[in-house]
Protein backbone atom coordinates (compact mmCIF):
# COMPACT_ATOMS: atom_id res chain seq x y z
CA UNK A 1 0.00 0.00 0.00
CA UNK A 2 1.63 3.10 -1.37
CA UNK A 3 -1.17 5.91 -0.76
CA UNK A 4 -2.89 6.74 1.61
CA UNK A 5 -6.28 4.76 3.28
CA UNK A 6 -8.87 6.81 1.72
CA UNK A 7 -7.17 6.99 -2.01
CA UNK A 8 -6.47 3.13 -1.73
CA UNK A 9 -10.11 2.54 -1.05
CA UNK A 10 -11.03 4.58 -3.97
CA UNK A 11 -8.96 2.81 -6.37
CA UNK A 12 -10.19 -0.49 -5.18
CA UNK A 13 -13.88 0.57 -5.28
CA UNK A 14 -12.98 1.59 -8.62
CA UNK A 15 -12.49 -1.91 -9.70
CA UNK A 16 -15.89 -3.13 -9.22
CA UNK A 17 -16.65 -1.02 -13.18
CA UNK A 18 -16.83 -3.37 -15.54
CA UNK A 19 -12.95 -3.57 -17.48
CA UNK A 20 -11.27 -1.29 -14.79
CA UNK A 21 -7.73 -3.28 -13.41
CA UNK A 22 -5.89 -2.04 -11.02
CA UNK A 23 -3.51 0.54 -12.89
CA UNK A 24 -6.61 1.89 -14.90
CA UNK A 25 -8.35 2.47 -10.89
CA UNK A 26 -5.47 4.02 -9.80
CA UNK A 27 -5.46 6.72 -12.99
CA UNK A 28 -8.94 7.37 -12.65
CA UNK A 29 -9.07 7.84 -8.38
CA UNK A 30 -5.28 9.96 -9.01
CA UNK A 31 -7.25 11.81 -12.26
CA UNK A 32 -10.47 12.83 -9.78
CA UNK A 33 -8.40 14.28 -7.15
CA UNK A 34 -5.67 16.15 -8.56
CA UNK A 35 -7.97 17.76 -11.39
CA UNK A 36 -11.43 16.68 -10.83
CA UNK A 37 -13.10 17.08 -7.57
CA UNK A 38 -16.22 18.29 -8.94
CA UNK A 39 -16.87 15.59 -11.36
CA UNK A 40 -16.02 12.97 -8.91
CA UNK A 41 -18.97 14.70 -6.17
CA UNK A 42 -21.10 15.06 -9.20
CA UNK A 43 -20.68 11.11 -10.38
CA UNK A 44 -20.49 10.23 -6.81
CA UNK A 45 -23.79 11.81 -6.25
CA UNK A 46 -25.65 11.07 -9.59
CA UNK A 47 -24.69 7.25 -9.33
CA UNK A 48 -26.29 7.22 -5.49
CA UNK A 49 -29.31 8.79 -7.03
CA UNK A 50 -29.36 6.25 -10.14
CA UNK A 51 -28.48 3.09 -7.66
CA UNK A 52 -31.61 3.91 -5.54
CA UNK A 53 -34.37 5.06 -8.05
CA UNK A 54 -33.56 3.20 -11.42
CA UNK A 55 -36.10 0.20 -11.26
CA UNK A 56 -37.71 -1.28 -14.51
CA UNK A 57 -40.42 -0.56 -16.74
CA UNK A 58 -43.61 -1.75 -15.70
CA UNK A 59 -44.60 -3.37 -18.75
CA UNK A 60 -41.36 -4.10 -20.95
CA UNK A 61 -38.61 -4.75 -17.74
CA UNK A 62 -36.09 -2.24 -19.19
CA UNK A 63 -34.36 -0.36 -16.82
CA UNK A 64 -36.42 2.73 -16.22
CA UNK A 65 -37.23 5.22 -12.93
CA UNK A 66 -40.69 5.85 -13.78
CA UNK A 67 -43.81 3.18 -14.31
CA UNK A 68 -43.56 2.89 -18.03
CA UNK A 69 -40.91 3.38 -20.20
CA UNK A 70 -40.64 6.15 -23.00
CA UNK A 71 -40.84 3.48 -25.65
CA UNK A 72 -43.71 1.42 -23.82
CA UNK A 73 -45.74 4.78 -23.54
CA UNK A 74 -44.71 6.13 -26.91
CA UNK A 75 -48.67 6.41 -28.90
CA UNK A 76 -46.46 6.18 -32.32
CA UNK A 77 -45.25 2.61 -31.64
CA UNK A 78 -46.67 -0.69 -33.81
CA UNK A 79 -48.94 -2.42 -30.35
CA UNK A 80 -48.64 -5.66 -32.79
CA UNK A 81 -45.12 -6.73 -32.88
CA UNK A 82 -42.88 -7.46 -29.99
CA UNK A 83 -39.12 -8.02 -29.93
CA UNK A 84 -37.85 -10.18 -26.83
CA UNK A 85 -34.01 -9.02 -26.07
CA UNK A 86 -31.39 -10.14 -23.29
CA UNK A 87 -31.02 -6.65 -22.16
CA UNK A 88 -31.28 -2.63 -22.70
CA UNK A 89 -28.24 -2.40 -24.47
CA UNK A 90 -30.05 -4.13 -27.10
CA UNK A 91 -32.82 -2.60 -27.06
CA UNK A 92 -30.24 0.86 -27.28
CA UNK A 93 -28.67 -1.16 -30.30
CA UNK A 94 -31.67 -1.87 -32.28
CA UNK A 95 -33.55 1.83 -31.81
CA UNK A 96 -30.12 3.38 -33.12
CA UNK A 97 -30.88 1.58 -36.36
CA UNK A 98 -34.71 3.25 -36.53
CA UNK A 99 -36.16 0.48 -38.74
CA UNK A 100 -38.04 -0.85 -35.50
CA UNK A 101 -41.09 0.31 -34.89
CA UNK A 102 -42.37 -2.06 -32.21
CA UNK A 103 -42.40 -2.68 -28.73
CA UNK A 104 -39.99 -4.37 -26.88
CA UNK A 105 -40.07 -6.77 -23.64
CA UNK A 106 -36.66 -7.09 -21.94
CA UNK A 107 -35.76 -10.49 -20.21
CA UNK A 108 -32.83 -8.99 -18.62
CA UNK A 109 -30.85 -12.20 -19.10
CA UNK A 110 -30.84 -15.97 -20.23
CA UNK A 111 -31.97 -18.90 -19.16
CA UNK A 112 -29.12 -20.11 -16.55
CA UNK A 113 -29.94 -23.01 -14.13
CA UNK A 114 -26.80 -22.76 -12.93
CA UNK A 115 -26.79 -19.40 -11.65
CA UNK A 116 -30.59 -20.17 -10.46
CA UNK A 117 -32.24 -17.97 -13.21
CA UNK A 118 -35.19 -19.80 -14.64
CA UNK A 119 -38.28 -18.52 -16.37
CA UNK A 120 -39.50 -16.84 -13.31
CA UNK A 121 -36.30 -14.55 -13.04
CA UNK A 122 -36.32 -13.62 -16.89
CA UNK A 123 -40.38 -12.94 -16.50
CA UNK A 124 -42.10 -15.36 -19.10
CA UNK A 125 -44.85 -15.29 -17.17
CA UNK A 126 -45.82 -11.29 -17.88
CA UNK A 127 -44.66 -11.83 -21.21
CA UNK A 128 -47.22 -14.77 -21.87
CA UNK A 129 -49.57 -12.12 -20.26
CA UNK A 130 -48.30 -8.95 -22.43
CA UNK A 131 -48.50 -11.09 -25.28
CA UNK A 132 -52.35 -11.63 -24.49
CA UNK A 133 -53.46 -8.84 -23.42
CA UNK A 134 -51.73 -6.86 -26.79
CA UNK A 135 -53.27 -9.50 -29.11
CA UNK A 136 -49.83 -9.78 -30.90
CA UNK A 137 -49.49 -10.31 -34.38
CA UNK A 138 -45.68 -11.16 -34.27
CA UNK A 139 -42.99 -12.03 -31.72
CA UNK A 140 -39.81 -11.50 -32.89
CA UNK A 141 -36.78 -13.35 -30.56
CA UNK A 142 -33.77 -10.99 -30.56
CA UNK A 143 -31.73 -13.41 -28.17
CA UNK A 144 -28.14 -13.47 -28.40
CA UNK A 145 -26.78 -16.23 -30.32
CA UNK A 146 -24.98 -17.83 -27.52
CA UNK A 147 -25.83 -21.46 -26.91
CA UNK A 148 -27.96 -19.53 -23.42
CA UNK A 149 -29.67 -16.94 -25.61
CA UNK A 150 -30.50 -19.99 -28.37
CA UNK A 151 -31.99 -21.97 -25.63
CA UNK A 152 -34.02 -19.25 -24.28
CA UNK A 153 -35.30 -18.25 -27.30
CA UNK A 154 -36.85 -21.88 -28.12
CA UNK A 155 -37.92 -21.95 -24.96
CA UNK A 156 -40.13 -19.07 -25.20
CA UNK A 157 -41.00 -19.90 -28.97
CA UNK A 158 -42.21 -23.31 -27.33
CA UNK A 159 -44.62 -21.26 -24.17
CA UNK A 160 -45.97 -18.44 -27.09
CA UNK A 161 -46.75 -21.43 -29.44
CA UNK A 162 -50.43 -22.08 -29.09
CA UNK A 163 -51.61 -18.20 -29.01
CA UNK A 164 -51.67 -17.91 -32.66
CA UNK A 165 -48.78 -15.57 -33.23
CA UNK A 166 -46.39 -15.73 -35.59
CA UNK A 167 -43.12 -16.25 -34.03
CA UNK A 168 -39.47 -15.41 -35.56
CA UNK A 169 -36.17 -15.32 -34.77
CA UNK A 170 -33.61 -13.07 -36.36
CA UNK A 171 -31.41 -13.75 -39.21
CA UNK A 172 -27.90 -14.82 -38.60
CA UNK A 173 -25.66 -15.24 -41.26
CA UNK A 174 -22.50 -13.30 -43.06
CA UNK A 175 -22.21 -9.53 -41.40
CA UNK A 176 -23.03 -6.99 -43.78
CA UNK A 177 -18.95 -5.62 -44.95
CA UNK A 178 -17.88 -8.77 -44.02
CA UNK A 179 -15.69 -11.43 -46.21
CA UNK A 180 -16.33 -14.99 -46.34
CA UNK A 181 -12.92 -16.16 -45.62
CA UNK A 182 -13.13 -14.28 -42.50
CA UNK A 183 -16.46 -15.73 -41.05
CA UNK A 184 -16.57 -18.27 -38.76
CA UNK A 185 -18.14 -22.19 -39.59
CA UNK A 186 -20.89 -21.88 -37.76
CA UNK A 187 -21.86 -18.41 -38.99
CA UNK A 188 -21.24 -19.42 -42.92
CA UNK A 189 -23.56 -22.21 -42.44
CA UNK A 190 -26.25 -20.32 -40.77
CA UNK A 191 -25.93 -17.84 -44.10
CA UNK A 192 -26.42 -21.24 -46.71
CA UNK A 193 -29.44 -22.65 -44.33
CA UNK A 194 -31.11 -19.11 -44.30
CA UNK A 195 -30.83 -18.62 -48.27
CA UNK A 196 -33.13 -16.42 -49.81
CA UNK A 197 -34.39 -16.63 -52.91
CA UNK A 198 -33.69 -13.36 -54.73
CA UNK A 199 -37.29 -11.74 -56.42
CA UNK A 200 -36.95 -11.70 -60.52
CA UNK A 201 -38.25 -8.22 -60.92
CA UNK A 202 -39.74 -8.57 -64.05
CA UNK B 1 -31.27 9.43 -26.33
CA UNK B 2 -32.57 5.39 -25.60
CA UNK B 3 -32.18 5.34 -22.09
CA UNK B 4 -34.07 6.78 -19.38
CA UNK B 5 -32.67 10.17 -17.85
CA UNK B 6 -31.71 8.79 -14.60
CA UNK B 7 -29.36 6.02 -16.79
CA UNK B 8 -28.41 8.78 -19.13
CA UNK B 9 -27.37 11.01 -16.17
CA UNK B 10 -25.45 8.17 -14.90
CA UNK B 11 -23.53 6.97 -18.60
CA UNK B 12 -22.77 11.12 -19.09
CA UNK B 13 -21.17 11.50 -15.71
CA UNK B 14 -18.95 8.31 -16.10
CA UNK B 15 -17.49 9.98 -18.80
CA UNK B 16 -15.60 12.55 -16.38
CA UNK B 17 -13.11 9.33 -15.69
CA UNK B 18 -10.24 9.12 -17.70
CA UNK B 19 -10.15 6.84 -20.34
CA UNK B 20 -13.93 6.33 -20.63
CA UNK B 21 -15.42 7.14 -23.64
CA UNK B 22 -19.27 6.98 -24.34
CA UNK B 23 -19.31 3.21 -25.17
CA UNK B 24 -17.56 2.37 -21.99
CA UNK B 25 -19.62 4.54 -19.80
CA UNK B 26 -22.90 2.88 -21.16
CA UNK B 27 -21.13 -0.86 -20.28
CA UNK B 28 -20.58 0.77 -17.22
CA UNK B 29 -24.12 2.43 -15.90
CA UNK B 30 -25.71 -0.64 -17.55
CA UNK B 31 -22.94 -3.47 -15.66
CA UNK B 32 -23.64 -1.36 -12.00
CA UNK B 33 -27.76 -0.81 -12.99
CA UNK B 34 -28.25 -4.75 -13.88
CA UNK B 35 -25.61 -6.98 -12.03
CA UNK B 36 -23.77 -4.62 -9.14
CA UNK B 37 -25.96 -2.12 -7.42
CA UNK B 38 -24.28 -2.64 -3.83
CA UNK B 39 -21.05 -2.23 -5.42
CA UNK B 40 -22.48 1.31 -7.38
CA UNK B 41 -23.56 2.54 -4.18
CA UNK B 42 -20.14 1.64 -2.14
CA UNK B 43 -18.15 3.20 -5.12
CA UNK B 44 -20.72 6.64 -4.63
CA UNK B 45 -19.80 6.49 -0.81
CA UNK B 46 -16.07 5.78 -1.13
CA UNK B 47 -15.56 8.67 -3.73
CA UNK B 48 -17.87 11.40 -2.24
CA UNK B 49 -15.76 10.58 1.00
CA UNK B 50 -12.53 10.71 -0.97
CA UNK B 51 -13.46 13.67 -2.48
CA UNK B 52 -14.10 15.28 1.03
CA UNK B 53 -11.34 13.89 3.00
CA UNK B 54 -8.33 13.91 0.86
CA UNK B 55 -6.17 16.85 0.96
CA UNK B 56 -2.16 17.08 1.42
CA UNK B 57 0.71 15.96 3.16
CA UNK B 58 1.72 19.22 5.20
CA UNK B 59 5.36 18.48 4.51
CA UNK B 60 5.74 16.18 1.03
CA UNK B 61 2.10 17.53 -0.85
CA UNK B 62 1.02 13.74 -1.99
CA UNK B 63 -2.30 13.10 -1.41
CA UNK B 64 -3.44 12.61 1.76
CA UNK B 65 -6.09 12.34 4.64
CA UNK B 66 -3.81 12.95 7.54
CA UNK B 67 -1.85 15.82 8.21
CA UNK B 68 2.02 13.94 7.41
CA UNK B 69 1.42 10.78 5.02
CA UNK B 70 3.33 7.42 5.86
CA UNK B 71 6.44 7.98 3.88
CA UNK B 72 6.99 11.77 5.53
CA UNK B 73 5.78 10.47 9.12
CA UNK B 74 8.04 6.98 8.60
CA UNK B 75 11.19 7.01 11.27
CA UNK B 76 13.05 4.42 9.40
CA UNK B 77 13.78 6.76 5.57
CA UNK B 78 16.44 8.45 4.94
CA UNK B 79 16.21 12.14 5.95
CA UNK B 80 19.09 13.54 4.33
CA UNK B 81 17.84 13.05 0.68
CA UNK B 82 14.52 14.65 -0.99
CA UNK B 83 13.18 12.81 -4.51
CA UNK B 84 11.46 15.65 -6.49
CA UNK B 85 8.14 14.46 -8.53
CA UNK B 86 5.14 15.27 -10.08
CA UNK B 87 2.48 13.67 -9.00
CA UNK B 88 1.48 11.26 -6.31
CA UNK B 89 1.66 8.07 -9.49
CA UNK B 90 5.44 9.15 -9.68
CA UNK B 91 5.91 8.27 -5.90
CA UNK B 92 3.99 5.11 -6.29
CA UNK B 93 6.28 4.06 -8.85
CA UNK B 94 9.57 4.75 -7.31
CA UNK B 95 8.29 3.27 -4.10
CA UNK B 96 7.80 -0.05 -5.87
CA UNK B 97 11.15 -0.22 -6.97
CA UNK B 98 11.95 -0.64 -3.30
CA UNK B 99 15.27 1.23 -4.28
CA UNK B 100 14.90 4.69 -2.56
CA UNK B 101 14.71 4.95 0.91
CA UNK B 102 14.61 9.04 1.51
CA UNK B 103 11.84 11.32 1.39
CA UNK B 104 9.89 12.53 -1.32
CA UNK B 105 8.38 16.15 -2.36
CA UNK B 106 5.46 16.09 -4.54
CA UNK B 107 5.58 19.11 -7.02
CA UNK B 108 1.60 18.13 -8.32
CA UNK B 109 2.34 19.40 -11.80
CA UNK B 110 5.12 21.36 -13.62
CA UNK B 111 5.56 25.23 -14.84
CA UNK B 112 2.92 26.04 -17.04
CA UNK B 113 2.64 29.69 -17.20
CA UNK B 114 -0.20 29.64 -19.99
CA UNK B 115 -2.50 27.49 -17.59
CA UNK B 116 -1.17 29.68 -14.61
CA UNK B 117 0.99 27.37 -12.89
CA UNK B 118 3.93 29.12 -11.81
CA UNK B 119 5.87 28.85 -8.69
CA UNK B 120 3.60 29.29 -6.10
CA UNK B 121 1.45 26.46 -7.54
CA UNK B 122 3.97 24.57 -7.02
CA UNK B 123 4.68 24.99 -3.37
CA UNK B 124 8.92 25.95 -4.24
CA UNK B 125 8.84 28.06 -1.44
CA UNK B 126 7.37 25.33 0.91
CA UNK B 127 10.59 23.13 -0.84
CA UNK B 128 13.25 25.46 0.05
CA UNK B 129 12.06 25.66 3.43
CA UNK B 130 11.97 22.14 3.96
CA UNK B 131 15.49 21.68 2.36
CA UNK B 132 16.63 24.36 5.16
CA UNK B 133 14.54 22.46 7.58
CA UNK B 134 15.54 19.02 6.51
CA UNK B 135 19.63 20.10 6.41
CA UNK B 136 19.50 18.07 3.24
CA UNK B 137 22.72 16.56 1.56
CA UNK B 138 21.05 15.67 -1.69
CA UNK B 139 17.99 16.56 -3.68
CA UNK B 140 17.56 14.30 -6.24
CA UNK B 141 15.31 15.91 -9.45
CA UNK B 142 13.03 12.73 -10.70
CA UNK B 143 10.46 15.27 -12.79
CA UNK B 144 9.37 14.27 -16.09
CA UNK B 145 11.19 14.35 -19.68
CA UNK B 146 8.78 16.38 -21.01
CA UNK B 147 9.78 19.77 -22.03
CA UNK B 148 7.78 21.51 -18.67
CA UNK B 149 9.47 18.94 -16.82
CA UNK B 150 12.91 19.53 -17.79
CA UNK B 151 12.22 23.19 -17.21
CA UNK B 152 10.68 22.78 -13.79
CA UNK B 153 13.52 20.76 -13.09
CA UNK B 154 15.89 23.58 -13.81
CA UNK B 155 14.10 25.96 -11.82
CA UNK B 156 14.33 24.37 -8.96
CA UNK B 157 17.85 23.09 -9.40
CA UNK B 158 18.74 27.31 -10.26
CA UNK B 159 16.98 28.23 -6.75
CA UNK B 160 18.54 25.30 -4.48
CA UNK B 161 22.18 26.64 -6.05
CA UNK B 162 22.98 28.47 -2.88
CA UNK B 163 22.19 26.24 -0.49
CA UNK B 164 25.21 23.22 0.03
CA UNK B 165 23.28 20.56 -0.90
CA UNK B 166 24.28 18.11 -4.31
CA UNK B 167 21.38 18.25 -6.68
CA UNK B 168 21.43 15.34 -9.28
CA UNK B 169 18.76 14.30 -11.98
CA UNK B 170 17.64 11.18 -12.68
CA UNK B 171 19.31 9.34 -15.79
CA UNK B 172 17.92 8.92 -18.89
CA UNK B 173 19.12 6.84 -21.55
CA UNK B 174 18.22 3.44 -22.93
CA UNK B 175 15.71 1.01 -20.90
CA UNK B 176 16.79 -2.06 -19.14
CA UNK B 177 15.47 -4.72 -22.01
CA UNK B 178 15.13 -2.17 -24.83
CA UNK B 179 16.77 -2.71 -27.94
CA UNK B 180 18.72 0.16 -29.80
CA UNK B 181 16.89 -0.18 -33.09
CA UNK B 182 13.73 0.74 -31.33
CA UNK B 183 14.88 3.86 -28.97
CA UNK B 184 14.51 7.51 -30.31
CA UNK B 185 17.05 9.62 -31.26
CA UNK B 186 16.40 12.08 -28.23
CA UNK B 187 16.86 8.88 -25.91
CA UNK B 188 19.47 7.52 -27.57
CA UNK B 189 21.41 10.82 -27.56
CA UNK B 190 20.61 11.03 -23.93
CA UNK B 191 22.47 7.36 -23.39
CA UNK B 192 25.90 8.53 -24.99
CA UNK B 193 25.97 12.18 -22.96
CA UNK B 194 25.29 9.97 -19.86
CA UNK B 195 27.36 7.26 -20.29
CA UNK B 196 29.29 5.72 -16.94
CA UNK B 197 32.68 4.87 -17.26
CA UNK B 198 33.05 0.77 -16.74
CA UNK B 199 35.62 -0.04 -13.45
CA UNK B 200 37.83 -2.64 -13.71
CA UNK B 201 37.47 -5.03 -11.06
CA UNK B 202 41.21 -5.88 -10.63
Amino acid sequence: MFFSPAVEELVSALRCLPGVGPRSARRMALYLLEKNRDGGRELSRVMAEAMEKVGNCRQCRTLNESELCHICAHSGRDRSTLCIVESPADVHAIEQTSSYRGLYFVLMGHLSPIDGIGPEELGIDELLALADELSLEEVILANNTTVEGEATAWYIAEQLQDRGVAISRIAHGVPVGGELEYVDGGTLSHAFNGRQRIQRST
